[in-house]
């Protein structure tokens, strides 16, 4: 019955490839079948916004460069701040501390699009040039500020980041007034290259 | 010929495992081999523009906020509103009919970015919090509006959408004036998670 | 011996599709599993940048629509043009000459968001339609433009480049005053469908 054994052989082997095409492979980049995910990544950090409010030059990160017609770029407009467009280049912290050493920059931008509450749209990099990191990760989205917790989309990066995709929990982990806010961001990401 | 058999029965098996291979599997997160791509999702749905035009304001989405040195923020521009930066939070429908009830709202920025035609850079995302969807979907991408159809990208995704990527082709359903417009988006989705 | 011979041919086959299965496929969809990445797609461009200076406005292919209160919409802002925003429609051509002809428009903004030194944040297009590329290329990240090269993401495309991702290092190729730069634009695919 050597045909058999053969068949048999083959069957086995069969069944073994097949497992070993259809189990879920750890590596990184290939991208996981079923939820939950696990990011092959995952980084915390802080930054920290001052925006320019006509007498805090020295310290302003962010300054108002677009405002609505009922509005100027030096006061934050009514209606939510609804139109008003913010650029900043804010130092990334490991902990809550804005006296912390900085590990990068965030630098890009957020336009408040929501006159009821208070939601902006938010376009920035995170800047490193340490001996820790070195690259960019580059995110978008939505920021629906007054949630504790917020996605946004890691859509891409550069250097130790090379071609990553996640998503970004935001979360605002103080402010004063209207001038300081300071955000955690709690980075997974799901692709790494 | 025992042996023969027993070859017979691998080379079987080896084409069987070859085609299993190559055959494009249906899988969503597997990336098809060849064109046309199926996506693995397909949603539609319109949103709607109403400008902020000084007169407006109670029913206006939409403001301008920047706009060219020889222009203002009530007005569009001359030049094809060249310049003309405005920020959106539009009602999403499921139908054409600006006062269904809106399943999401459509967040961000469009910007206004040739002389000669209109055509506009569109940064934004759709935010959905309802019992059908929850998530937000982004999109970038250049929009030569004076096409019937234009293509832009879904660069990513969080919550239902979570990592997702796509095209999605907006389509100009109607428009009054350079007050109201509305889009028709078909969003194929080809990376699901 | 012939059951022998036939778990020879079934190991074998077991090594030759195993050996199929763990090398690095070549084909671009499939992720490469470890650096150095070769792009599947490799192209170079460049654009220029004539920004409206209030007196260029027939050449102009660029105007500032945002600027900091300290700032105009003429004349680009001191503090390493902080808060200025640039909306563009520039000619993209296969070498460095201007007068080149156009093989398609680089249309988007920059803001630039730094006091210190000349830094911007980039979100733009490449529009294609022509008999040799159809199609869109998105873009956006930091470009620190002191750096001899700096790396942005390809974060999604339409067309021709449907679905693609990758990074594009840019370079200064020249500049004249602050009213013409060129940029070299190195573009390098990692994900084509």
């Amino acid at each position: 019955m050597e045909p058999n054994k053969g068949l048999v052989s083959a069957l086995f082997l069969f069944f073994l490839l097949h497992a070993t095409m259809a189990s879920p492979t750890p590596k990184p980049h290939i991208k996981p079948r079923s939820p939950p995910h696990h990011p092959c990544r995952h980084l915390t950090f802080y930054f920290h916004d001052i925006i320019f409010n006509g007498k805090n030059s020295k310290n302003a990160t962010a300054a108002i460069v677009g405002s609505p017609p009922w509005g100027n770029r030096t006061i934050l407009a009514g209606q939510s701040h609804f139109g008003n467009l913010v650029v900043f280049d804010d130092p990334i912290t490991l902990d809550n501390n804005l006296h912390s050493a900085p590990v990068g920059r965030a630098q890009g931008f957020y336009i408040y699009d929501r006159k009821d509450i208070f939601t902006a749209w938010l376009g920035f990099s995170f800047v490193f040039n340490s001996t820790q990191h070195r690259g960019s990760i580059n995110f978008a989205g939505a920021d629906p500020l007054m949630n504790k917790t917020r996605d946004i989309s890691v859509i891409g990066g550069t250097g130790d980041f090379f071609m990553t995709r996640g998503v970004a929990t935001l979360e605002t982990d103080a402010f004063e007034g209207e001038v300081y806010f300071r955000l955690r961001v709690d980075i997974k990401l799901y692709e790494c290259w």
